[in-house]
């Protein structure tokens, strides 16, 4: 069905199940499945065209898209089958994309993609299991396609994409040339939809609803993992008919372990007069919306609202900036001043583009971050996790969410306070 | 704490909190968390020692491990930051392994870990947000330890290790001798330790609970996200006081979507007549155990009875050759000619080596396949996760569990029923 929650037709066509070339009983079934991708094929044309500017303005013939992210926005494909190499053949003249999978992943992509079945070519398992490489398949058909002489776009990188790949690439395709398509399909995604807008502000109410519901949750002795639990489950059973895709991990961490960021859960009960940073991220059609809260059971001590008072002024200041027209820096500047103004500092970036979230490498988009010496111009439509934390020495503070960027104040993707929260 | 959940003495040391040179208010806490490791020290030194003793015999005199998940079998760094790059230097002589981790990272290996301070190294934001490449910073290491002219093992085909690293790597050694690592850290992750079987036999435990617990959720006219958010709960929650860590996604996929291994829950309604192939994995300080079954709303009909004998006759025929001593192809050899027996035939391999799991690449482990072809002599203490399922065209019914190489009839993970699993 189409993303748009209140649509109720299919994106796809109603054409019979896929089916491959396998053997075995035909199994007659009752019902046909149709295929389901979030968008409907117009979006993925405009996505793959856009594209298809930018490449031949840099003189490419031909694209290989190696990263999962990068594959699911140019076609819908929608099955976590990175962990053995793909990629997107993507000719930038006018001829159709192909789609190279492991073959046992063919019909997902029938499933989840307006992809026509010739345009999705399987490998089989003698690529994984023998001393053949996945890429010498990927050369094989760039060279039917007559892109053995060509120059050739890669992600030099990228996820998913591994320096021997580049290898096995360089070797078949001896007459080729090849240049880094320098994260050209991740500058392509900065700017959202408004299909990709809507489909995140779903994602924020997951997120709102998963951070409510680990604020329930929390309460003196009850063991991290156990709202860890309470967690996933409101992360995926989402609210109001919004399901949640699969999501990104919450991190969690209490007490002196708010020092950094990327801890989890552990089993150790909760205990009054510490606090809790929570970063998670509803994903609906696999896009997140990043939040971040600090919850605090008992009173906080002064010089820890001395801290979120820090934070949140920061946030107050730095929040007009993320405007289209400034530059990324701008943003960080403006934090940046209001925060060492009351004796604190943060020497990490404090935001970054998000959107399509995958486990091989999370939700940052690796293109502007609010960090010094970034200058990229911010244009409506961008979507940005403002990740204001801060970890000092033996404790840490931590307060994030997504923002649209637009002409005036920034769209927020989360409805709720900005303060801590106290328990 | 200990992993062994019988084990209550704390497996690092009593140390307070590690500091880091950030400014901030000293925070007076009242309770001092302790390091906290999965395994004791002596563990991670014996891992170090077998790797060093190969790759001194391949002649490296320093290796560069990239892939998460091998840094975390060598240290025991638990903190999801491996979507920027991070390396492991280990010299092969004798000197301590260096972690090289992005700056706010590094309190997270202080908690995680058993290293030194001194053996944590932190690069800036300006690696990840300018023009430098984390590996620029990886280079100045290497140098800094006398290894600029060194023959330096790199994982030429791993996860979160792309070309551009490669290539910066190349670049600022220019007099260093680079070579294929060829999986020398997955090869020794193969053999399973006493302690890491134990953990493999808590990570069971949790994906019975979870599959038992997706098998109670399933009913006519409950969405599949549902399902699924009460499975991740299970995998998360645990059981018994054995928690989960952060879990692999659960595939789930019904009706004739059961043609195609990777799909995930959309929020379509269970119904009669249909079969649910589910395949998941409790994770337990990482490690997962995989799991595979077919449950059926309703009566199967005949011919789907005689794919799950297929299936289950194929287990029995396999599992007595899934023992020491024995080659990897020598077990789908057996499965393949009895499947064949009964008229199907599945073209992909029927299992491999399971461990470690990081969501960049999932459980499997790239050493052992059990795929024709594959001559690897079987040795106790190997865990192979024997993945049955069969896709046809348009239906396909999945059994699989984790498994214990031994001497004789490999030692279950699970303790269900191999039967489809009828409601």
């Amino acid at each position: 069905m189409c993303a748009a929650s209140h649509c109720q037709r299919p994106c796809g066509n109603d054409s019979p199940a896929p089916s491959s070339s396998r053997t075995g009983s035909p199994f007659l079934m009752t019902i046909t499945d149709t295929r389901q991708s979030a968008f409907p094929a117009a979006e993925y044309s405009e996505r793959v065209e856009r594209l298809r500017v930018r490449a031949s303005a840099k003189g490419f013939d031909v694209l290989v898209v190696t990263d999962p992210k990068n594959i699911f926005y140019l076609t819908g494909y929608d099955a976590y089958s990175y962990y053995v190499p793909q990629s997107m053949v993507v000719p930038v003249a006018s001829d159709a994309p192909v789609l190279v999978l492991r073959r046992q992943d063919v019909p997902a992509a029938l499933w989840t993609t307006h992809l026509d079945e010739d345009q999705i070519l399987g490998y089989g398992d003698e690529y994984l299991t023998g001393n053949l490489h996945p890429m010498e398949y990927v050369a094989e058909v760039l060279k039917s396609l007559g892109f053995g002489k060509a120059t050739i776009g890669i992600e030099f990188d990228g996820s998913s994409f591994s320096p021997r790949g580049m290898h096995v690439l360089e070797q078949a395709l001896a007459d080729a040339t090849f240049a880094d398509m320098n994260r050209l399909v991740e500058w392509v995604r900065c700017v959202k939809s408004e299909r990709e807008i809507q489909v995140m502000h779903e994602a924020g109410r997951i997120s709102d609803h998963a951070m409510e519901t680990a604020f329930d949750a929390i309460s003196l002795g009850i063991a991290e993992s156990q709202v860890a639990a309470r967690t996933y489950a409101a992360l995926v059973g989402g609210l109001h008919g919004i399901y949640g895709s699969a999501p990104w991990q919450p991190y969690m961490s209490s007490g002196q372990r708010t020092n950094t960021p990327h801890l989890r859960w552990s089993d150790e009960p909760y205990r009054m007069g510490r606090p809790t940073m929570i970063e998670l991220g509803g994903h609906r059609h696999n896009y997140a919306a990043g939040l971040s809260r600090t919850i605090f059971l008992g009173r906080p001590p002064a010089d820890y609202r001395s801290l979120e008072g820090a934070v949140v002024e920061g946030l107050h200041a730095a929040l007009p900036r993320l405007r289209a027209g400034n530059r990324a820096e701008d943003v960080e500047r403006v934090w940046r001043r209001t925060i060492e103004s009351r004796g604190f500092e943060k020497n990490y970036r404090i935001g970054y583009s998000i959107g399509i979230s995958f486990p091989d490498t999370g939700w940052v988009e690796r293109t502007i971050s609010l960090a010094p010496g970034d200058r990229t111009v911010l244009n409506p439509g961008m979507t940005i996790h403002l990740m204001l934390a801060v970890w000092l020495d033996r404790i840490g503070y931590s307060l994030s969410e997504t923002f649209v960027v637009g002409d005036g104040q920034p769209e927020r993707l989360s409805s709720l306070p900005w303060e801590l929260m106290v328990k």
